[in-house]
């Protein structure tokens, strides 16, 4: 883990004001209290919050599949959206609780590098901490600050209460290894963030990272036990049922996929695993 | 899988006008991003809409199970609401993109047999192509029209714009094989739709087909590999916990059920089954 | 299963017109039609309902980990939320449906123990049988109460429609087993309510009843199979990643638990489980 230093640009903060949706994104699942106590939370706050699950689905303590899912689905949302993502293997040690503005949005969770990818996407205006008890529950566990202090962080920001008050500035954001992707002589090299459930490998490298490659080229696929040989195209139907492809896929990410199967399963592929891209 | 042809009875599409509740079908699961940024889309164009999910855990491609969901909940829904329906193993080929009239709301999804079975109970008024490109994300991908098509389909119904608006009629829709119950002689010839997370298994036989049965009678119950006599009830509670039985379920479909059981496991039944039922 | 008696206290029932929130707890899960019915029902009658999942994930039939849940969520949501709870193995049979008013708003679902300790919890200010059949569903099935009888109900609550209206009035409540912490000698014993998906033990003893416990004290805990000695503390982070402790955890219960690991899995305990807790 780095961190990456931002310089303060903060515009006005009455933007918040118009924020009204409060998107979710957790590993607490759906089974358990967690999600609903956030929710009450929120509305308690802000009565008129108009909450969107984004996923509570990520696995436990897996920041880089947190912030694969809160970068994919982020640029969708209407503008000044509040996200709170909460992938927090950390809470109750140092790590730091903050707000990200960007020229989207906000979001609202720990310093870890899981809102990294999703804000530096959009832009960065600027960081605050979040400090300021009166903006958090009267008390606050020491496991669970989705509720105690993100959920009415959250509530008070779209309740228009300005950035200012919620704690000091902050320069900089913790920024993790998963958000790099490196140019090597005629390689890119990346690393795989996410299997979607149809077993479809996503990549850490976008569509301006391979503009490069010609459409309808063959495309050197290194995996840690398996070199390939793919067809670089725009859709999975392009290709028979059963055969694997590379894709920019519809998260805005390069993808290998197979066509109404599993590429994951196929080619023995999981997240973290380096992945290193050539034309043939 | 044949067509099914309508007659077009398009009235007063100020209907539309009226229309607040989306309502998402889906093979996402909740895991990915994909089923909140259907959610981002419809609240960046219609950000009164209220969202309701029906499901997102249909099983991937199962076109069956979908369309069984969907009619088993949509009755249930206050008049004028917009479900979008994806299970869409298709997207990218040729099938169509379409938006379904009823007498009682409005079904946006891929003409596959999805949305025939729901639409058709409520009593279809038109069809509409969807082809106008105004209507969708300014870049729609290959892969995931449910966010690129239907979603910004389904904002901008919930914001009034008329149906005509959205592409040519259509005057025919894709019928799809399990929606088909034949009477043979003094047998109902029918096909197991779903199994429910109790174990219940649900045909696609409605009430109205058995109308013949008289409560209390015992059924001949002919799965693939066994034959059954059952009786005939009203509710789980009017045989012994562990017995099973035929009756009308909470749905509207015949349903085989073990009291606090699972009659899927007991008679190794699935979804795709041929099943027969008469008087003994 | 015994009972327990209230004395009527009916305040004004003027409370119940500013209701708006209606949150669902059921064992249904979400692949089903069953809870987006419910949703469906409920907004039918009242348009303007805000509806929040506290969640569908209860294991079948399990009203223990039902009542868990709901216990833990309730505290958190606004004054007169509407809670409506469906964990129902009875479902047609003689178990009463019941509306409760508490200090803090409402509860509906079956008389089965699942409400008791969610709303003994806020304090019970009275109990109405729902009897009324102009407010359920026209056509209430033997199954499925849960949309026929408790969603209806919810709806026109969040309309207004005074308590008197539903039902009789009752002074009892079923009080269940798992509701019982016991003080023998100087040892606390109780039951294990439930198992988080983190693998968090969480007993049904509350911070109250350990306030006898000294902060950094250590605690024999004796569970069926096996007697340990852990450290009473603040927070995970208190102990090693992989080391167990005792806490007060953020439900508001007393927990078990393993930093960064499953408590559950460790030492092999499951829902349902006497507990016993001393000082050393």
């Amino acid at each position: 883990m780095e961190t990456r230093w931002f310089s303060s640009q903060w515009c006005t903060e009455a933007d918040a004001t118009q924020a009204r949706i409060v998107a979710l994104t957790t590993d607490f699942g759906l089974k358990d209290p967690y999600v609903a106590e956030m929710k009450a939370v929120i509305l308690s706050v802000c009565p008129s919050a108009v909450i969107v699950d984004v996923t509570h689905e990520v696995e436990k303590f897996n920041i880089r599949m947190g912030a694969y899912v809160l970068a994919a689905a982020a640029p969708y949302f209407p503008r000044n959206t509040i996200h709170v993502a909460v992938v927090d293997p950390g809470v109750g040690s140092q790590r730091r609780s903050i707000i990200i503005q960007t020229k989207q949005g906000f979001f609202i969770g720990p310093d870890n590098g899981l809102m990294f990818m999703a804000a530096e996407k959009q832009g960065v205006i600027g960081i605050r901490e979040i400090t300021n008890p009166k903006r958090m529950l009267p008390q606050v566990s020491y496991t669970f600050h989705g509720r105690d202090v993100f959920a009415p962080t959250a509530g008070h920001l779209a309740n228009g209460v300005p950035l200012t008050d919620f704690g000091p500035e902050l320069r900089d954001l913790v920024k993790p290894k998963f958000a790099t992707v490196v140019k090597e002589k005629n390689e890119l090299v990346g690393e795989i963030l996410h299997v979607d459930d149809f077993g479809t490998i996503i990549t850490n490298m976008s569509s301006s990272e391979i503009s490069a490659f010609p459409q309808e080229s063959v495309v050197n696929v290194q995996l840690p036990k398996l070199k390939l040989k793919l067809d670089f195209r725009k859709s999975y139907t392009e290709v028979k049922v059963g055969e694997a492809l590379v894709l920019v896929g519809s998260q805005g990410f390069v993808e290998i996929a197979v066509n109404q199967g599993s590429a994951a399963a196929n080619f023995g592929a999981k997240p973290g695993d380096k992945i290193r891209l050539s034309l043939t």
